[in-house]
């Protein structure tokens, strides 16, 4: 590692807590913080402000955990939506992601993380319970997991399945295949092997039901 | 463009405010206002404190305009160095790029920005007086002009070279020519053309004098 020399110890404070952040390296920090340094005291000041102030406020919806400013978020309070399908997500990112597809008009339940031991996180760290907790109430009809398809992703999918499967509640996966504009032989074969696996039936393809 | 929906509105305010922040989208800023949301007050408390302690109580060299924790910056007073060389660059990314080729041993002048009239910099807004001003105590051998290969780049070269011609100073500029390690063929004409015409003495090119 190449250990920069800067010219002032407030600054190199400044960017190694910049470049704590996630995908920013050192350089990126110090580019930041010199941006920051040029901009007038109120703007910096409102900057710091944003954040203190949503560490300090910010509440998380009472049913779904997503990040909301009320105790019950817009999702779960809109009465259109139907509350008996639960779709499972790590994080309020995936909420944005489905939302924006407009393909969904159930409501979510925001893990907080998937299961990962080689970080620390088990499942009591993961609003699991509450989960379970809301399908002991008999309102739910369909649990649908939408978590990455990576290891810690399949543990958890398997973790909460087996937690689910003896009441009474569907428990579907979002589908897998070969993505929407990939070409098949750039495609990796284990992808391509399941899409083959689970075929769909052509006409239910082409209209999406 | 897009406009994304968030569940809180100081989430927004938070994203908002990173996102002013060069070479940082959306999609990152959110990415970090949700890395700091999971982290501990006093982590939180550190980040932003780091920023407005260096905002209150940064100094710049009185010499050379560096950004220092002392009013004559380690470099300017440093005795071993030649303090009749000053390198003329932009800001302090450049000192620490060529602080770290160790192979230039004179002082600098860090002119905080380049003419950029888009920008509305013009020549009152950067520290040329002062840099006449260190001229004009005679003790000034040689100005090195470190700036851009831009168009304001050279264009501020063009207004120091101006201002400094009729002073008993040798003014120089760093070489131009063909990146060490590039190709001939992918070389862009104007660095090719420019690199003929200044074409060195093959001998001074190997030892490096």
């Amino acid at each position: 590692m190449i250990t920069e020399k800067y010219s002032s110890k407030l600054l190199e404070n400044a960017i190694n807590e910049f470049s704590r952040l996630p995908g920013i390296g050192r350089k990126t920090a110090l580019r930041l913080v010199l941006y920051l340094l040029k901009k007038d005291n109120n703007e910096v000041e409102s900057f710091c402000d944003s954040i203190t102030e949503l560490k300090k406020n910010i509440k998380y919806c009472k049913i779904c955990h997503n990040i909301s400013d009320t105790d019950i978020c817009d999702i779960c309070s809109q009465s259109s939506r139907r509350s008996d399908i639960i779709c499972v997500v790590e994080n309020i990112r995936d909420v944005m992601a489905i939302e924006n597809t407009h393909q969904f008009n159930g409501i979510y339940h925001v893990l907080g993380g998937i299961i990962s031991p080689m970080d620390g996180i088990g499942p009591s760290e993961l609003e699991i319970n509450s989960l379970i907790e809301r399908v002991k109430k008999g309102k739910v009809s369909e649990i649908i997991l939408a978590l990455s398809t990576t290891m810690e992703g399949d543990t958890t999918n398997f973790y909460i399945y087996k937690k689910l499967k003896d009441f009474q509640v569907k428990i579907s996966t979002l589908s897998r295949g070969v993505s929407i504009g990939d070409e098949l032989e750039y495609t990796d074969e284990v992808t391509l092997g399941r899409s083959i696996k689970n075929r769909q039936n052509f006409e239910s393809s082409i209209t999406g039901i």
